[in-house]
């Protein structure tokens, strides 16, 4: 299976008509073996290094991988598989958590635009500015503390966060990033069960949160959310692909897919050498093969 | 073979009588199969990201692993191989080039500061301020682009900051910090080749610089630099490995090796969980397997 076609389904570059119930959590009519979705995540992560190489050599292009989901929406773990694997050099994952003083200090894209990846890396976002247009949306008290003068917190907040969001993201694609989004979307059912086994496993306990277990209560909300940030922020050159993660393997085989037909969508090569350079380079070699020759009369 | 056994030759826990003729560059009586080699470094990875999740659940301890070497000394490789396999979320990798106006306007340790890991991450220096004692000793005329005041070049510059180094890196350790520092080091015929392969194939000839090549004659002044730094930075909280690195892949498993031995003398385990914290997870338990039950009368 290619994976243009894997990916397809999922992949939203126009949201204008969105809607999340068009989208299954579950992987559907996905019937490979577990053995072959293995080997098709290993293919996947195989190329996906290959690409990497080419990425970080011709260090032109950056990659942006946003990652956003609810709790327990496997963030963590997919971006684990589909990552290990690739030279670590090449690739930076900036987990986003509750904002600092010193971050509320700032506009809301601050922190993450300060954590953009160098030109021929690949960046990963666990969590992203879409927590503005998300969880602040949900509960927008929290506004409260983000420090915007009066006047800016107007009626038409949201809209106009989008709006910004898509210029910043425009603007990132027109000097050279490519950008994918990725929403992780399980079932509300799905989550508890996560949650349940995260109580029951002492060496998950510590990834478990009470505080989730409450934010449980507003799942409407959150998913009313997510439906309007695609609907408003899906586009050519910064799609979301809304993944259908109640089967983690699934996940995992649809991102590894999308971020390799994402990459060779790009002109990804080694640098090639210009004449200047072919000639300084034969230089090189006479100088070095020279070395410890008796000196030329 | 456990991993204490193979590091033992090349550990420099103490200075002060140091000196690299006693330390090959070859992998010496070194006698494993290709295969075994091979296996050796996978169970070395595999242990090393069995041991990178503790030290990301427990979120105390950093890790701080510093690769020196010459050029081609093969600094990336062994990154990318020994750390591939590691989460990315838990690892990070810095490169530190020839310093930025911004980076020269600030003292020599201000750059790699900022880049220091978060604590439960493993963050890798490829290069570091021991370029400060290296590249800068052996071509004094870099100070004068440092900005330094007049009277803060003094006489006693070098001496001054070991000093300074080693300081910095005791309060590190007393921070919780865990300290590793690699020397790949290689012969200068080893060198030669890998410059000649560097020309050779297409693929790698982006690796290539013929600045490098021009290095080459201060080899000797390099050595003599690498020796002084070692002899008086070489502590039992930050230890120098100096890796024979003529074989890569002899050089990779006594990397992992190490690193994986410093990280077993570590306190590594999943936190454990408070009575309190025991409690709630019971009640968030309860209240989830409740959801969607009828109302208790």
């Amino acid at each position: 299976m290619k994976p243009q076609d894997l990916v397809a389904p999922f992949l939203v570059t126009d949201g204008s008509r969105f809607s999340l119930k068009d989208h299954p959590t579950g992987s559907g009519s996905w019937k490979q073996s577990k053995k072959d979705t293995r080997k098709l995540l290993e293919q996947g992560v195989e190329r996906l290094a290959a690409l990497q190489e080419r990425l970080y050599a011709q260090d032109t292009w950056g990659v942006l991988l946003i990652f956003q989901g609810m709790d327990a929406a496997g963030k963590d773990s997919v971006i684990a598989h589909v990552m290990s694997g690739v030279n670590p050099q090449g690739c930076q994952v900036c987990s986003f958590k509750t904002p600092s003083a010193e971050e509320l200090d700032h506009d809301f894209m601050w922190r993450t635009t300060k954590a953009l990846p160098e030109r021929g890396r690949i960046g990963i976002f666990n969590r992203s500015y879409y927590e503005e247009t998300l969880v602040v949306r949900v509960h927008p008290e929290i506004l409260d503390r983000a420090k915007l003068p009066a006047a800016a917190r107007t009626k038409t907040i949201w809209r106009d966060r989008f709006e910004d969001i898509n210029a910043f993201e425009r603007y990132l694609a027109r000097n050279g990033y490519l950008i994918r989004k990725f929403f992780l979307h399980v079932s509300k059912e799905e989550q508890k069960e996560r949650f349940l086994d995260r109580i029951a496993r002492p060496e998950k306990n510590w990834k478990f949160s009470a505080a989730d277990v409450k934010e449980r209560e507003r799942w409407d909300d959150y998913m009313a959310a997510y439906e309007d940030t695609i609907r408003h922020t899906a586009t050519l050159h910064a799609p979301w692909i809304v993944v259908p993660s109640d089967s983690k393997r699934f996940a995992r085989i649809v991102v590894a897919s999308a971020i390799v037909e994402a990459l060779e969508g790009l002109d990804l090569a080694f640098p090639t050498l210009s004449p200047a350079r072919k000639r300084e380079l034969r230089i090189c070699r006479a100088a070095l093969e020279r070395e410890g020759a008796p000196p030329r009369a």
